[in-house]
């Protein structure tokens, strides 16, 4: 996966914050293949336009999602393969974790001349 | 520093999105010290209402700010310390960052029971 930040950009834009804890104990199987398929999947959603994605070594980890729209939003939300994953994370492979959903108000970057 | 992941809440509460790659060369000396300083100043800030923060090694950093208002955010940017460490951040530390400000729309979490 890319390590690139995702690039400021012009408004309107939606922002999903995903802020977990993996479980220290129990089962981790499945997870590493279902963030792969998860990254897949997103990508196909309309009004998708990138993510970014970082996790402390035993600690949190945290992934931002940029949609165009609440709609784009709403269609991820719903895919049946997601929510599956989703049930998957309740029951298997998270402590506990958080979503934010936010409307970008404005971006600004900087990078290395 | 804590790994539980900032609550749910009710709006209106506004998020700072603070995307990062470090420098892979040159000099980290003063990186550390200065979040720690970072972290105990922006507790002061009036309307911060917490953070969190993940990097992979070698990856990317994510830092994700809440604030009850616009501002909280305005107070912490122009804050003279915190200009200074982001003078530092682009001279010496990063390879490039992005800052996304965004409207919380909706919070949701989970919690293992």
């Amino acid at each position: 996966m890319d390590i690139t930040p995702f690039a400021a950009h012009e408004p309107p834009c939606y922002t999903v914050v995903f802020t977990s804890v993996r479980r220290q104990e129990g089962d981790a199987e499945g997870y590493g293949e279902a963030s792969l398929r998860m990254d897949e999947l997103v990508r196909d959603v309309p009004g998708f336009l990138g993510y970014e994605s970082a996790r402390t070594p035993g600690g949190l980890g945290i992934t931002v999602g940029y949609f165009r729209d609440e709609d784009a939003i709403r269609a991820w939300q719903r895919n049946a393969e997601h929510r599956s994953a989703q049930q998957r994370g309740r029951d298997e492979w998270y402590d506990s974790y958080t979503v934010h959903v936010a409307r970008v108000e404005r971006s600004y970057g900087f990078e290395r001349g």
